[in-house]
């Protein structure tokens, strides 16, 4: 014990205790891993911009040859009129394989430079304050949006009022949805969305930085109240006219995962309607906006929850990837435009689904496709993200369409991200472990390239030199007695198994997220390190509901929120009470969002359990949620008046024994100000006394140079109280 | 020692320890002091309502007589078709000297029943949701404004749209003002203000307790920027017509102190200029809204505030009181309307002013007069209160307005409230002092009644049987070093000279409010008791700037607000410090309102001073305050912009070093919620650490049963932190 003391004080000698500023995004000593910005393929050639040059690299060797330097892009736009400060040449893009064409990109303008020729091919501009900029890299048309209306080539397509948006992400970015804008193939029409949200209730935020605290509405709607309607717009460059989808009245449904048919003739995408579990994947005339046809229904009693648009084959326009969860996990299914089929109903996993088309599903098993990355047509594969190596991973994978045949490109250890160039011949692998902050390789897409790969880049980690704590995962049972679940168990770097420490359970829990992956010190936050390094043993267990475990995992907590997750939190809490070192009359609980639900709900369902709690932009209540995450898993207030009560956090506010902070973010669109002030307010009525606090200008979370003073506020708390 | 110790046991066994709900007003087992509701002179007969009959009361011995019981008082409303359930006879009153008439008042009914005739003589009523009711007992009209319009007697007066508010209060109840319907003496014609503030820009308030939060604006003109606009208007009942008085532009003036003449023809008021330093008393031509002069005018270089209406002596239709703070105190000054004067300038004590009227000095000193009792017609004399016994005080005095003989009423110790008879021959003196909750005496206005009186109440401490701290005022020196300052201490009760106690001070220091009197406890607060009982010297001192003192005291603060009083707050903890059984370094502090701002300033001006403060509803930037009571004491920002900058609390948010607990309501309209959150956005900018919490629901502080919730919160945060 002595000796490890020691140890313990020569580590601290050596190595540098590290600040908030250190670990936390924001801060003003804070570093993110080494990276190669702009890193990309031109066809198959591998180009990387730095800032004084583009660079081509070599697949063989990894030598590196200067394309083009920063004073000959400037001396190319200089030419063609454009007098402008470089900074950089990171942001240009060489998007046209074969071509001698780069497109550099400054905050309005689009210019498309043949550095051959030394002529402006495109130059297309938008006003400032313009946003949703989508540049079409084929037919040289932009298209972007002022305020509420959309523009293409710097003609106003739209004229309307305030309360409907044309041009932007519409659904508030559910069902994968990211953007407004979709250019067909060749860029000869864009679809775009346009919502009518002027029948919307606002929530009245209050911007209080100004003369006189001033009015920032925004149009929210709530679980069970009237949402806004979206329809489809394809608007036809050549003839400068817009028609709308005649998809009907739009209420109470959704219009998602928008995708052209390669012969620009068609639209296609998935409809849903408001409950949220029948999915109708539609096709539409793009020149008369007539539906042509429902070519496959998914249903489950549950929700279905469509989030990729369609892709067609690169080699074969009649065949498209549709994914579905509908066997549990989401996978891969080759469906043949060509093949009709007697549309048949037939239950699968829950699901029931109806197909139109010859269907054959091209991935299978208790693992997860996590996207598709893109095609090698020569050999008629698909290359893709999937979980299989593991739940905490991203490997890439590639499945031949011919013969179903899988191999992994990189099925080890980590979290990879990869680029296929545009052959889908080789691939940019950029990836962390636990223990590697971030590597870039590239190597062919053989499945044995990775042996030979070229590696770009091994970013030293960023906290190197710094006293960092042990970090552990394993699992555990849930709640269910069944599942497994993932924890992650951090341990001051002088850790001693004699002592007690006292714990804190980081937690998020909510769907589409998980806390614990196999990338750098497992995903542990700069604030975990922190706390751990001040003698907190820092636990975190990813509990059912959250991503990357399948349709079963996630919803078992569909109707009542936070109820089945905040038992499986208790399970982790039983763990850290088995442990020798943890002091079980010290534990407690932070956690933001969904995590703030959680930490708010298990300090009022298990008070006794819990000491001291921060919970940061809370859900309180579903029914102040809005309409499209919190129906899928919630209903509607209407519908589910049971499950709404059971997880108002409200009705449990006289429960509180321990030390709970509530903080909220008072520009906060997501979450909105009334979950935590009616919560203080059912306090106040009950008696119990929780601690507020406000970020006044900040949405949902704190980020940028304040999250320093938010993870400060917190530490202090635990301090204080734990 | 050990006697005392053995001393402080046995109390504690016979007293029983008073908990927040014994201490606060909104306790479940507060009481208030014993009181007779409904006292009241019929002419000069004392009449003694109760809940089951109406009594008068022999003057000579107390004796009381049952004029009426509820049930023929019930059976009198029978009679004339009014079927009721009257609860009480406590509110109905008996306005006709010599005629045998009552009024009986509902929530929306005005009935005037003769019970000798047994006749129904007016019966007025108003609708549901009506507001701002004003009954004329003589002509029997009844005034009431629904929503922004007025009406007389069931007719609309006014269309006006929203943003214009007729026959309310206006310029936000300063200057004296607390209603807008003024009736002449006979009830036949009604002098209203009409507000526009559509010019004002509107503090965005919002109520989370609605479905989705709601906007409940408020208008409110912040100092410096555009400000409402007041006119008076004159309804003339029996010609249903109604005039403005013809003013001129009233943009950025005040129309203050409204009265009729004797005779019903002409308006007196008072106007004043926006910078509030020059009042004119104004006479109006009630039946052409002419103006007839301006016979008065008051300036001073820092401020002018006219807060009395004229009062024309009974006895004589020609000569009118007005009171003035001209020589630094308020005073009585006799105006004779018959003997014009040429209006020569003159000074005194930093004021100038101009008289038209021979005008003759009633009350002189350094002490002042805070109301007009009333009158004595036969002997001439004026019944008034003042503070010339001490400036903890209020006594009764009259003053002979021949010969200007002074005579006090009840020149002895405590705060009296006193209502004098119709004739000015008797009067009802209520009353505490230090010892006594509160005790009512009658008694003749000779000067020598008092000894005669005759006691209806004496009225037992409702904390009789409460173990209760030691109370002791005195003064000390202001910064300034000659100011006497009066101070109050609260000391444990079972106080040990030897041992050291963690104080708190409790600090209002605005103006127009004092928080020593020689009432009961010296007014020391149920929460200053509270924390005495548990172990803390609880201390209050009234800096200058408050109220009673005078306006030198007063005006001290001009153009700084909150400065010199803290100053002098920090001569009160030098004083604490000096006590041999004060822990100098457990100083608290805590205040609301001008106390919160208070609060804030001491915590930042004086970190090393102030270990523990907790500030409600604070003002932090005199430019988020109100136009009205704000530039009286800070002119505008932009005339000002040196006093504003250095009042401005965030400006020195970087300099928190203690605990600092801001509190606020949500639902403030008096101080805006802006306030405290500008402030937390400065700390996090500045990096350090207040708490915060947040009343949603209430308006500026909190009332009812939710003060045992905040004073809970208050005493936990002292208690964990000091």
């Amino acid at each position: 014990m002595a000796a490890a003391l020691t140890m313990g004080n020569l580590m601290a000698q050596e190595l540098k205790m590290p600040t908030l500023d250190d670990l936390l995004p924001g801060g003003e000593t804070y570093r993110y891993a080494e990276n190669i910005y702009g890193l990309q393929w031109w066809g198959d050639v591998l180009v990387k911009p730095d800032i004084d040059r583009i660079s081509t690299v070599d697949l063989k060797n990894g030598k590196e040859t200067v394309l083009l330097t920063v004073e000959q892009v400037s001396d190319l736009l200089k030419q063609n009129g454009v007098e402008m400060n470089l900074p950089s040449l990171q942001s240009v893009q060489l998007l046209w394989p074969g071509e001698t064409k780069m497109l550099i990109r400054t905050r309005t303008d689009y210019f498309v430079v043949d550095w051959k020729s030394g002529k402006m091919v495109t130059k297309q501009s938008m006003p400032r304050g313009a946003a949703s900029a989508d540049f079409h890299s084929e037919s040289g048309n932009l298209a972007y949006t002022i305020k509420n209306n959309l523009y293409v080539n710097g003609k106003q397509l739209t004229n309307e009022p305030d309360g409907i948006v044309v041009g932007q992400s519409v659904h508030r970015n559910e069902f994968g949805i990211n953007k407004g804008t979709f250019w067909s193939p060749k860029g000869n029409l864009l679809a775009f969305y346009r919502m009518d949200e002027s029948m919307v209730t606002e929530y009245p935020l209050v911007d209080i930085d100004a003369r006189v605290g001033e009015l920032t509405p925004v149009r929210y709607p709530m679980a069970g109240m009237t949402s806004h309607k979206v329809t489809v717009g394809v608007y036809n460059v050549a003839t400068g006219q817009t028609l709308y989808l005649d998809s009907g009245d739009p209420t109470d449904r959704y219009f998602t995962n928008i995708s052209w048919a390669p012969d620009e003739k068609t639209i296609w995408l998935v409809e849903l309607n408001r409950d949220q579990n029948h999915a109708k994947l539609c096709q539409y005339d793009a020149q008369t906006g007539k539906l042509m046809g429902v070519f496959y229904e998914e249903e489950n009693p549950k929700y279905v929850e469509p989030e990729d648009p369609i892709v067609f084959l690169p080699w074969d326009n009649t065949k498209f990837i549709y994914m579905s969860e509908r066997d549990g996990f989401k996978h891969l299914y080759l469906m043949d435009t060509q093949t009709k089929v007697y549309p048949e109903k037939r239950n699968v996993a829950g699901s029931t689904y109806k197909e139109s088309f010859k269907t054959t599903q091209l991935t299978k098993g208790n693992w997860l496709v996590q996207d598709i990355l893109g095609f090698n047509n020569a050999k008629k594969e698909i290359v893709f993200a999937s979980t299989e190596a593991s739940p905490l991973q991203t490997n890439i994978y590639k499945v031949n369409v011919k013969t179903g045949a899988k191999t992994t490109l990189n099925g080890y250890e980590g979290v990879h991200r990869a680029q296929l160039s545009a052959s889908g011949t080789y691939l940019i692998d950029s990836y962390s472990t636990p223990t590697e902050a971030r590597k870039i390789d590239v190597y062919d897409t053989t499945g044995k390239g990775k042996d030979k790969a070229i590696n770009l880049l091994t970013a030293e980690d960023p906290l190197k030199g710094f006293v960092l704590p042990q970090i552990e995962t394993g699992t555990i049972k849930a709640a269910d007695g069944k599942t497994d679940l993932y924890y992650r168990i951090c341990k001051p770097a002088d850790f001693d198994p004699n002592k007690k420490y006292p714990a804190i359970v980081y937690v998020y829990g909510g769907p589409h997220a998980q806390m614990i992956h196999n990338g750098l010190r497992y995903d542990a936050r700069g604030w975990d390190l922190y706390m751990a390094n001040k003698g907190y043993i820092m636990f975190t267990v990813d509990n059912r509901g959250s991503e990357n475990r399948g349709f079963e995992f996630e919803s078992s907590t569909f109707r009542h929120l936070g109820v089945e997750e905040s038992k499986d939190q208790v399970k982790g809490v039983e763990f850290l009470k088995s442990l020798p070192y943890v002091d079980a009359t010290r534990i407690g609980v932070h956690g933001w969002s969904f995590g703030g639900h959680m930490t708010t709900s298990l300090m009022l369902r298990y008070p006794d359990i819990y000491k001291v709690g921060v919970a940061g932009g809370p859900v309180i209540d579903w029914a102040f949620y809005e309409v499209m995450y919190g129906e899928r898993y919630m209903d509607t207030p209407q519908t589910n008046p049971e499950g709404y009560k059971e997880t108002n956090l409200r009705n449990l506010a006289g429960n509180l024994k321990g030390h709970l902070l509530m903080i909220h973010d008072y520009q906060d669109e997501t979450c909105v100000p009334q979950h935590t002030l009616s919560f203080i307010k059912a306090c106040v009525d009950a008696r119990t006394y929780p601690d507020l606090f406000i970020y006044p200008g900040h949405p949902h979370n704190v980020s940028g140079r304040d999250r320093i003073h938010l993870h400060e506020k917190i530490t202090r708390y635990f301090e204080d109280n734990l």
